[in-house]
């Protein structure tokens, strides 16, 4: 017998669950922004308003004629159970949520959220991955020569409790001024490697991502995509937009690029609903989504891929 | 263990089920809108946006310190399963679901949608309750002259089918222009109570109610509550907006005067989001919901109510 | 054989024409906000506004079952020829466009345009009914003790001309601070009746009409209807809004008690769709023009009515 | 010689100054939201959206043709200085500026800002009117059995804290479910007077604003007038929205029947920018500032009036 | 005499007409929408959309100091008669309008619309043209491997009708996921020249279209742009936005190597107004539409070049 | 002590002033469009909105490690003295204004405001340096053959008026069709060097640059900066929107090519809030600004660089 009831809307209408045993890769929303700087709060939307767009997205890929959400029978677990305002209880929230997943041998793709919803994240995922490497896509740098535990500080507190290997992470895409100065020094002086968005347009994408598949290997890589790494003409709902960043079209291409890493997790985040537009950048976060899907994916169609 | 994930919203926060078993009321969302005047598509989204908007409500009715979520048990179902321009497989699937809550002894309180939903609930209702009486509170009658099924035909097919009661069922509030003639006259043709919102203003609505109370007695009463009863300046994101009607004062005082009625379907319907202002009119559906759960809570509470 | 094309919309679907002849009201537009306060400029969009608006109306009263579209042949002229920030040539414009329905025999029904638009249709009614009362429904007098020609002087213009009967002639629904002292004093002043928005609550629109027929009679009647006699809760799109208005449903009321007059041209202005809510307030000035012309279609139904 | 540069606008054009010194009246903007509930955050931007509308006001008024900006020699001081998420340093902030006001013998007239900005106020007005009543108009009577700093404990606290007179204040205008039973008594329980709107409109503005001033009589009034008092169709850019509130004008009435009130203080608050409509909340907010700077100055014009 | 009144909007105030008899090029609205996915509703209101954005464009080419549209003798026939959700009597309203230019010997420009008014424009091209060519620059091919008449089924549907030379024809800009598998394979199979975004952009769009006009040479073609082969960073409001299409300086110079086909006939469609912002895509679609009669300009110029 | 009132907004919080002595950089708002097309009118507003928008601003450049505003000394003088529709008077407030920032020494760096703006502040900058050059990047040349003192003028008329050296100025980006034919021809005609957005794009922004360099050497440069230069996929705010316009990263590098010039003034106009969406524009206006502020900087800082 037919259903009578239709639930509520998933990312993609993939299946609602509360459990990531037998799916290769999850769904997971995160409803923070309290790390935000306070002109822009309501990146807490986000999760919402992406599993809202994402209806407008197709689920095949027409060149390789696969449906990345059937391949990895991905479902959709709802958001963490996080708290505005009590960061403390949100974080250990997120990194439970997250090491469910994990522990479950899923890949998480999480939805945000202002960026300081990552540090909980690599906290999980480091327990599982002790070698773990960033490649961090995004307009800031996030690690910030200043105190505290927010968007500003993710990977400067990263790297001071040990959760990611700094030598092989690297920071793609910074640009525009900062709110101080020693920004870039700070990020070199904690060992990461820095690809301005001056160097990534002047070096071309396809360089820059050789010489960090180089440097990484087959370490397992924590995929973090801040949606300000797109030009606010392209992205204009997020915490902190920058102008000067990439097209669609060039953002989608660099992205594709991680499809060589070994990706054990995908972080797309700083979608704020009222700050966006028609929900353009909530449909582009969607379409990020999707392309970290198809790439994990492909990657399991490959022999030896694990 | 606390949980881990948080589900999908809910209307007010209210448990998300399955099966109205063991509740006294239940919430179903109707997502349907192709019996609208194309010019203005869109209720389907009404369900979702009640949903957000009702996050902005308070459950506890000050006057009787009362929570009648809690004393109603409510959960929310989901969404009856429609297909969008598949009219008689989404009334068979509307039908079924509130027979669902129907069958189970809960009292359907149903979001829209447009009016058009409401014929597929009054089956349902009739199968059960065989004297079913309607009180329809809306700017149109819903019972034109014309053929077909739509938003303007509810009560015409209504009486043909033999689901309701005409001689003990009203239409309140009807006022501007209509599309074609003779409508007020074939309302009453058809054997319903018509008072206009002229008449509504001039009588007063204690006087209004009395009557109706008088002629309905202890008979089931079916509400159904258009929200373009009320003045577009309240509820701007309606289907069919007609200027001079109910402030929301007036209109939530009108409403509350149904206390007296015994509830056995509440049926609110035409939020249409891409009309609507700042999400207003979803915002004040969700207030007129918690009302009609109040009235059946307050019902339940007094001795010999069923 | 059925037409190829379907031409620009008109308001309320009445037939496009370039003569008046043959009707017995027309529509047409005053495309110009030069006279307006140059933060809300805008009003040159309104016609075109309202036109589109006009598409949720229904045409048929359902008390007296009567279309005044057909009744009274209503066919849309378009807009008068004006130019931007040319307020002669403009003057001239309408003037020419109004005479024309005038001499046609016909009523015109037009729409602003801000408040400036009135002065030279006054002049083109003028020549025909040389004893012309002005109802002027508004929450400005527009007839303060400034210079120039602006929205602010219509009526002191107007008297200083001559092209109206100020002794028979009303500001109904003054309200709100002033930008000069001595504006309600210098109405009185050039003769005309005041009847303040406290006036007319306190006494009610009953006896306050009362007033007026008696005093006007069976004189040609100029009926000037500014959208901010509505309150901004119901009509935000206006040039110069002023809280503490009519709700829709007042406004309608008292719109509709201009029916005893004889009611020679009807000018609805201030619509400025730049500062709209998705189109209310062009809506509520379809539903005014369509009221004007249920008022005209009525008492040309009455015998002995012209 | 005439100036070179026009300053950033102020409060109806009053002149900016750094010192109440010399004013008989004072404005002051308390950018402040972090006592507001997290999802309607963004009153903070309320001060600059009220300056901001109230270009569109006109400052004589046409009854008396007085101007009361002139005749109080009103000044804008700009902004409190707060620090959002520093509740404590930012009620020492506010109490600082309008104590400032109130030692230089001027009525600090202030625009909100969530509600919690309201204790700080009170303390510095106490300090000089140990005798302080309070006038509360709002859907809320910001008296909640809970602990905390925020925008529901305010009167709680304020009673605690000894800062008024709980005998001789009154919260006028509550309506609507809450968050936690018990709201009404324990406002009781406090010692404060209740007029629930239902009340308030069954017995009439005249009679409850008489009951109001026999109690109160010529002691000093903190007006404390939260703009949700007003129905979310006039007024929806708020904190916490809530249906059935009062229209513009009946709002604008009941607020001018506190001109028999010895005013000592005006404090209009939560105007929340993000969520209104066209800025249509701030121009009300504009509206009723203007009408208390003209209460305050037509009680300084009646011999022995302070 | 000078004119007295001032007829409605038309694309770039061209005149309005009836016929087309004497013009070279035509403007024809196509307000269609039904072949669209239900949530994306709207293209209907296309037509009207550019019509008023056209407003903004100018009519002289610098380059050449011509002004296409006096050359062309263009002018605005309004919309074809069609009716929503009757798909059968509306493909004939299009393609008896779209008869009637091609009949009169101009060529037809028209606005959509969904893509869906393709099908029956090709009907009308091909009663004149048998050996019609058709290069389709869209973010998708619209020949699914499904079955009915709708936005996705336009090329499939047209092979089989026989309605143009597959072999000669063109599919340009594919990308982003699909709804089914084997889209891509299925436009092949049928005989279409496919080339993908990923391979314009790779190969470059001069060596592109020589291989188009190699292929196709003088043949009459059917230049059939859809407004979503822009990135929706560009034209966000329209049917099915997909992310990563060509930026608006990319998409005007791939258009205009359009130049060198005998063009006889444009459609430019799927603006979607209700899902636009602030006008942008229907001011971009008027951009495309005078870049279409300014190549059709300069083809009459040329000797020999009908 | 600590301050008790915080001032109005300035940009990027730029200490407000009423002098420019002792600043190497002053900012300057010119609220003035009454040059501008009556359809898009707004740019009045355009320097509040960039003030407002420039709080999302971060003030340290990261590859320098230095601050220009702390570098400069900026100060933010207000708004210029203008009268809508005064164009007179207007422009002697802004020749004035510019000039007491010329006079004593410092930069003025000017927001629009309409592109009329600029003749008068090329009226004050010539007043000290006779041999001004001007580098105009902009979609439209401003320079048309045409009379009256309006957006499409300012250069006619300051050739004509001899307030710059057009051998040595430089139109950079026209593009889109005009109003009137020969416009190229008349910019060069008048002796100005002409590069079209097709020349720049096809030369490079490189060689282009280099053969402006060569021609301007180290004399004075105004560098007129109109925001329709960028596409209005980033900039659709402004006065005559264009398609094919640079994207941000484009516009930004271009921008930062004029880093060689002795910039002696800079002008970023035609910024229409209005217009705007969510406040992009604004904020693309305040990048610009901070841009211009770090090129004079550098130049400071260099050896010899007066």
């Amino acid at each position: 017998m037919s259903r009578l009831f239709r639930p509520a809307p998933t990312f993609m209408d993939a299946p609602a669950a509360t459990s990531a045993a037998g799916s290769r890769a999850v769904i997971i929303g995160m409803p923070f922004d309290c790390g935000t700087h306070p002109v822009r709060i309501g990146s807490r939307q986000g999760p919402a308003a992406i599993r809202e767009q994402s209806a407008l997205l197709r689920p095949w890929d027409p060149l390789t004629d696969r449906n990345p959400l059937l391949d990895l029978n991905v479902v959709d677990l709802g958001d963490a159970v996080v708290t505005p305002s009590a960061i403390e209880s949100s974080f250990a929230g997120i990194e439970a949520a997250v090491w469910h997943a994990v522990d479950a041998g899923a890949v998480p793709v999480t939805m945000g959220g202002d960026g300081a919803v990552t540090l909980p994240q690599l906290r999980a995922l480091h327990r599982k991955f002790p070698d773990l490497c960033v490649v961090h896509i995004d307009a800031h740098t996030d690690a910030y020569p200043i105190d505290g535990y927010n968007t500003a500080t993710t990977f400067s507190r990263a790297v001071e409790e040990g959760v990611l290997d700094p030598a092989r992470s690297f920071h793609v895409g910074a640009r525009g001024p900062t709110m101080v100065p020693g920004v870039f020094a700070h990020a070199e002086a904690l060992g990461y490697g820095l690809v301005t968005m001056d160097r990534l347009m002047a070096d071309g994408a396809e360089a820059v991502f050789a010489r960090l598949r180089e440097r990484i290997g087959g370490r397992p890589v924590y995929l973090c995509f801040d949606m300000d790494f797109f030009d606010p003409a392209a992205a204009p709902g997020v915490c902190t937009p920058t102008w000067g960043g990439a097209s669609a079209r060039e953002g989608l291409d660099i992205l594709r690029r991680c499809a060589d890493f070994r990706l054990v997790a995908c972080d797309i985040n700083t979608v704020s609903p009222p700050h966006d537009v028609g929900g353009m950048t909530a449909f582009l976060a969607a379409t990020v989504l999707w392309n970290c899907l198809a790439m994990i994916a492909e990657r399991e169609r490959r022999p030896n891929s694990r």
